[in-house]
């Protein structure tokens, strides 16, 4: 079973990964937490040129370079999971590149969709829970957590980005029903961790 | 115009791509030569990891790579340029990837040719010089001009690599005939580099 949680910035995935790892944890659950791009010494690499570096870089490269890492992490650690029948946790997956990259960034869906199938093999998540929060909310939360002059390359790209990333993901959940579970990333942690644990209940049982 | 330069290991690439600018040099000709991967200085950060890296990488991820370097290199080098008017001479362009992760590397050629159109949006060269040479006696000149112990990570993929690598330059040079010059790369370099002015000066007159 595939995992994945989604959202844009300052929607507490960080704390509901974690809370939802304590309750694999706890039920003495086989899983695997991992994160995107990232999750080998090579995709850390990648990532660093992404997020950490400040070279400017045009739209199709970034959506390249996320690519590659992810192709490398299906294959080394996603895929091979699965197959011993591990949960598989991830922080982000392509639903990001669509929302980041496509709605937001100008990309075409079509072609980011063709080229993620050859990426993942046309690995699909089974539920995605995505923490919808409003660019306001977002990044007044983050300037409570942390720092706000530390932003990386991709958090610093603006309001109208931002804004992009949520419509995109909002219409990305009702194209896949079947899998997007929307979240109110304003309730109160715990209940919002209740409503994850729940649907994942469900989905497991179903 | 855009013209490229191809071959496998060994093939005399380097010294015809410097007759050539010699040539064009002398002639007071408005040109600029690059590489692929390469160009830029994040170009040259993904070339390290792609080359010099000792990380292993899967099939795809290694063509991403290389198709993420092209798409910045494409925007910011490339493309620039040939919109001022200059003769642009590249060493190596995706008819790399097409021989070595496609031909040698057992990648599916229609997705490959799908993410380069993609990364490139569709610009073709208008001449590829193919320094046609075997397996044997490319690596044998490289063991007259280097240490063979520093092979680069896809230099040392191995005889059979390599001899499909050749094979697969040749299919798209039979494929492409309206832009493949194929040579002998065995040949005198003095003589190579004439058959490369005059199919030059051919094309650009024609």
């Amino acid at each position: 079973m595939l995992v994945t949680f989604e959202g844009g910035e300052g929607c507490g995935k960080s704390t509901q990964i974690k809370l939802f790892e304590k309750y694999l944890k706890d039920r003495g659950e086989n899983y695997l937490l991992s994160r995107e791009p990232g999750g080998t010494p090579l995709c850390e690499k990648i990532r660093a040129l992404l997020l950490e570096g400040k070279d400017e870089m045009c739209a199709k490269t970034e959506f390249l370079l996320f690519s590659s890492a992810r192709a490398e992490h299906m294959e080394k650690v996603v895929l091979p999971n699965l197959k011993k029948g591990k949960i598989v946790v991830l922080d982000r997956f392509y639903h990001s590149s669509f929302a980041y990259q496509g709605y937001a960034g100008g990309q075409n869906l079509a072609d980011l969709k063709a080229i993620t199938d050859y990426a993942t093999g046309k690995c699909r998540p089974d539920l995605v829970f995505l923490l919808d929060i409003s660019y306001e909310d977002g990044f007044a939360r983050k300037a409570k957590d942390e720092n706000l002059k530390n932003l990386d390359r991709i958090e610093s790209k603006g309001k109208e980005y931002h804004a992009k990333v949520r419509e995109g993901y909002l219409a990305l959940a009702k194209k896949e029903k079947e899998r997007f579970v929307v979240i109110d990333a304003t309730l109160p942690a715990e209940e919002i961790s209740k409503i994850i644990i729940n649907e994942f209940e469900k989905k497991r049982g179903g």
